[in-house]
């Protein structure tokens, strides 16, 4: 490879290929609200099945994006997912692409 | 569709898939340093061939993110792409992920 050529840097390729994933941008900016029970998540994602949902939130979770919970009420114990620090750094991104996008497309 | 189910913002959606396209990355930041004459923006880039830059250039031409222009010189003619002011307010988008990028992957 020549010295003048340019690759795309792997972090930000990698960064982009999570932004870009059908349904991330959807529970990325739900959670961006507040935690999120499965179910709740799962009814307020228009189109989105129980099998792909629980897909995306592993491979989220194991990229350190959301973090998952058990939590314990009354005599029922249930999931709570949210965004860890490195998921909550994503909102300026969105921000700026909704931004960018209301203007310009 | 209930109520309260969420859907992505078409907009924000077609943003997403620019920003994500194979290439553009590479491309549109490239512009954003300088405009490019059609060989150099293709040596610049590892791995790219004059069918798929020429297919990108189109597209991302289409969509309003670059303007194409002829430069005469002395005996010559060559192209010149640049990015458009759409394209040019592309770049806060892609300073956010590359530090989200540097930092968190």
């Amino acid at each position: 490879m020549d010295e003048k050529q340019k690759v795309l840097c792997p972090k930000f390729e990698e960064a982009v290929t999570i932004l870009s994933k059908k349904w991330n941008g959807l529970v990325i900016s739900l959670l961006l609200e507040n935690p999120y029970r499965f179910c709740r998540l799962r009814d307020s994602v228009d189109g989105i099945s129980d099998r792909v949902l629980t897909e995306r939130l592993r491979e989220l979770q194991s990229q350190g994006i959301i973090a998952k919970r058990e939590i314990e009420e009354k005599e029922s114990t249930y999931t709570c997912y949210s965004l860890t620090e490195k998921g909550k750094a994503l909102e300026p991104i969105y921000k700026d692409i909704q931004e960018w996008a209301e203007k310009w497309i």
